[in-house]
């Protein structure tokens, strides 16, 4: 499927309403639970979701738009969210994420962007160049990533529990390396 | 996590909304594309739901508590929604996935199952003897699973869209085989 702006906000628009159904008012031993150590609890992943709203995906279109690969991004804290959710309930992150989502997008169509700016690009710290279409296509499929990762790491904790099933349900198999 | 009714209830209760609002009126190609030959889309896969609200989890549980092991259960049809799914939309689906849920859990409310009841035992005609409990956790992760397929079948779908960032989105790694 070819990238389409009006498609991906489609989904884009869907992600917080979609994980405050999936987890608000859950039982905290589903959400506050992770894979082991150095993986993420449902809660962990709404933090570095909202750390992703303030610090990457506009921010990177915006550097794309304005200096091209002239300015690199910055790199991006993949642990942010440890500090930044401290104190915070799963339910006041939820909000938190819709709200910063919501004013993103708006930003977003502000910003008027056309095919014709799709092939723009950017430099990325590690990756090198990149294209603003790449990073608007990467910040559906990395929603689309954290909710599947969010139902696997609830699903592993029945691993045991479902008995036999286990070699029914494939999610028990991708358990994160 | 032990398996706790009323923890496993609180997220099968919640799974026809989360899918409502991640699917609903999205356009056509995000749920209609499936991940190749033999793979279901996420229209496949709520109609899939909807068989196992049918013919699979209550059905079950009734059979372990009336007859115990004397009498297996019924093999489940894995492919059932591509007939039963005909001509009915997403939308359409996704409310009868919903009403069937809940009256599902209703009745499982009324089977008054207690911890007492969960290592009752059933037979299951390709995994031999289960319990009651391992059925119901099995049903919780089941949904699990297919809301992180449905993710990853629409991730994929931008798998070359991303460029160079397909190396940091590991739901694009998951492909089923």
């Amino acid at each position: 499927m070819e990238f389409d702006l009006d498609k991906a906000m489609a989904v884009l628009t869907r992600t917080p309403a979609t994980l405050r159904t999936l987890l608000k008012d859950l039982p905290r031993d589903w959400v506050e639970t992770n894979e082991g150590a150095n993986t993420w609890s449902p809660y962990d992943v709404i933090g570095h979701l909202i750390h992703g709203e303030r610090a990457d995906w506009i921010a990177r279109a915006k550097i794309i738009l304005e200096h091209g690969e002239s300015r690199p991004f910055d790199p991006f804290d993949r642990f942010a969210q440890f500090e930044e959710s401290e104190g915070k309930t799963l339910g006041e992150l939820l909000e938190e994420f819709a709200a910063l989502r919501e004013r993103n997008l708006a930003t977003l169509r502000e910003m008027k962007i056309s095919a014709g700016d799709f092939e723009k690009t950017g430099q990325h710290p590690a990756l090198g160049r990149v294209t603003l279409k790449e990073l608007l296509a990467t910040w559906v499929t990395h929603d689309l990533d954290h909710i599947a990762q969010i139902a696997r790491t609830m699903a592993n904790q029945y691993m045991t529990e479902v008995g036999p099933w286990q070699a029914y349900i494939s999610i028990l198999h991708d358990r994160k390396k």
